[in-house]
């Protein structure tokens, strides 16, 4: 008899990854193909932190660290918090993770039981439900709207049943929205009168375009703050992120951390500590986002692309394409081989709607997004003929 | 209403961990601590991964990498299976993982339901069924004997009722012991007449004192086998390890990976395929770990510590101290307080009959091994006068 293979185990691939590859073939048959699928940023770790990793090369053993991460990262992080939001955290509160992916997993099991109900937005970020459904957690999709910039709302929380977290994201992965201050608030106080566990995913935070984006930690002590290093700080596969934690989790999440990764890696910690000294080549980068952000606000309209969600923060535009597609994979796979432009098709992030948007992301370098908008224009011009 | 937390969360902590803080404590006021209580190499990754390391800080963006990991190493790993155990073996089999930790993680959810019911030892890895357990599987302790090298038996599996799983170590931690080529034969087959799921734990494989390790990829490709670059190649904080798969789950395994982990981190992938020639100095090391393993089995006897488990492999020798204690735990405060010799509790692998256990690790500088002999030698001969 075969062997089982668990159903909780079968989660969805992400459909952008089928994007990728065919992109690669494509780039391997000698084509230039523009990466506007890609959710990282196309620069190395800032020059500093660079220099910091060469250093602990030299002089350290690099075994494991305490499961929470080293003291000065865990201070650097905590002054961090303060220094954005004016906020004081403990450093006993931050707990460092094998990226926001690690913070994530952690988290949910400290704070869910098998069998509880956790809302989130759709569009979102797919790891979260097929993290949450892989550990026996109902995910229950909020169908947010434009006008309240893809963000769960009280009256959309009221009207899903009985919750026991809620998960955030501001800036949002697809959207690029934010949550504002007031609407930040009205969710925090939604939670804690319906004792629901906030869970605040600010990955994206420092990449902001007009307001800075606001923290949960600016209005409760209760919620679990996600965060990382991989994107303002530039450092995706140094694989390291950071919870800021309520007390009454700390102890679950830290044992939990120590059984299910031991600690996370010893020079991406060391090396992080000078991140914090590297503002100065971050806003470049931001600076780069800028100017990419606006070009392709300026171009996409041209390419047919006009419906596009108010870009807050992060490196992303969420378009809708309804008016092109009720496939927008089928779209994806067409631009692709018509443009060698891959872009990430909406249903990654929303199973049903997602058929009508696509992300545009303006992560890659600026030639390629000044190259890939040209390219659009023309695409969109060849068929208007 | 104080927000839950969640009773799957609440795993045990290492009660080591009780016994580091209390070491560190006395080192910080100024005593010499010996650390045999450590499970990892007090040596840093050999010359050529440093190497391999810097060349990649230098010259790679080290982004987000494949969810199995870069080709090279994939490939390298699978050479390696074929040169150590003379079995051909896939590299799209490969999965590199965030440390073995992050392999169990894996393997557990795609192999396994909640409510299943996997086997493992006692004494063993208290990971395993910390993991296991707030993932909602059921562990089912084997009560392992001496006569047995404390490993699985076809008869202890015969009276474990219904099993989905079993998870074997080879070496163990903490006994050292190993399965020899019939009794793994054995396991193999037992599993595979039981529709039972083996999973073998090869993170010690290269650290052998006689007899060669045996995989359990020589007996059968329905096994997952975990290793890890963290024991003999000495790589611990680099949180590398890999996942031998079978065909039947690598598609669960790859999904949960882009969800849970994205991809192990970049710069440990890229240094770790240098790993592979660097023979000569990790065979330096395994010199070293032998020279101490034969002055602690010379000298622990002197010191009342004469019932030891044969120390196949590994770096530990699990000692039975049944005639000095029922509270292992206790014994070891007292001999912190008194020797400023740290050692784990048996109670850490075996909840029961641990209170008469303590674990030795040999994985310490030698001096600081030998110390911790001369040191254990005068407390006996001070307690007998």
């Amino acid at each position: 008899m075969p062997l089982k293979v668990a159903r909780r185990g079968q989660v969805p691939p992400f459909i952008v990854m089928d994007v990728l590859r065919a992109a690669n073939e494509k780039a391997a048959a000698g084509e230039r193909v523009l990466h506007l699928e890609v959710g990282q940023p196309g620069t190395p770790a800032p020059a500093g932190v660079r220099a910091a990793a060469a250093r602990a090369l030299e002089g350290q053993n690099l075994g494991y660290t305490d499961a929470f991460g080293i003291t000065p990262l865990r201070e650097a992080i905590a002054r961090h918090c303060e220094n954005s939001y004016g906020v004081q955290v403990s450093p006993g509160r931050v707990a460092t993770t094998v990226g926001s992916s690690g913070g994530f997993l952690l988290s949910f099991l400290a704070a869910f039981e098998a069998g509880d109900r956790v809302a989130l937005a759709a569009p979102g970020y797919p790891a979260y439900r097929n993290i949450l459904e892989a550990l026996g957690i109902e995910a229950v999709l909020l169908e947010t709207e434009l006008e309240h910039r893809f963000q769960p709302t009280p009256e959309l929380l009221d009207s899903a049943g009985p919750l026991d977290g809620l998960i955030i994201a501001s800036p949002s992965n697809p959207t690029g929205t934010m949550l504002g201050r007031e609407e930040m608030a009205a969710l925090v106080q939604w939670c804690e009168s319906h004792d629901v566990r906030l869970i605040s995913d600010e990955i994206y935070h420092g990449i902001t375009f007009g307001e800075r984006s606001v923290s949960a930690l600016e209005f409760t002590d209760q919620a679990v703050v996600v965060n990382s290093f991989s994107k303002y700080f530039s450092m995706t596969g140094w694989r390291l992120g950071w919870l800021i934690l309520p007390e009454d989790l700390l102890r679950s999440v830290e044992c939990l951390a120590q059984n299910l990764f031991i600690s996370p890696p010893s020079l991406s910690q060391a090396a992080a500590v000078a991140a914090f000294e590297c503002h100065a080549e971050l806003q470049e980068h931001l600076a780069g986002y800028a100017r990419k952000r606006a070009l392709l606000l300026e171009e996409l309209p041209k390419a047919g692309f006009g419906q596009l969600a108010p870009a807050d923060g992060a490196f992303y535009l969420y378009a809708d394409v309804g008016h092109l597609t009720g496939d927008s994979e089928a779209l994806c796979r067409q631009l692709l081989d018509e443009t060698g432009v891959a872009l990430t098709p909406g249903t990654d992030f929303d199973p049903i709607r997602g058929k009508h948007y696509l992300r545009f992301s303006f992560a890659a370098a600026e030639d390629d997004i000044a190259e890939a908008a040209r390219r659009l224009i023309d695409w969109h011009e060849r068929r208007r003929r």
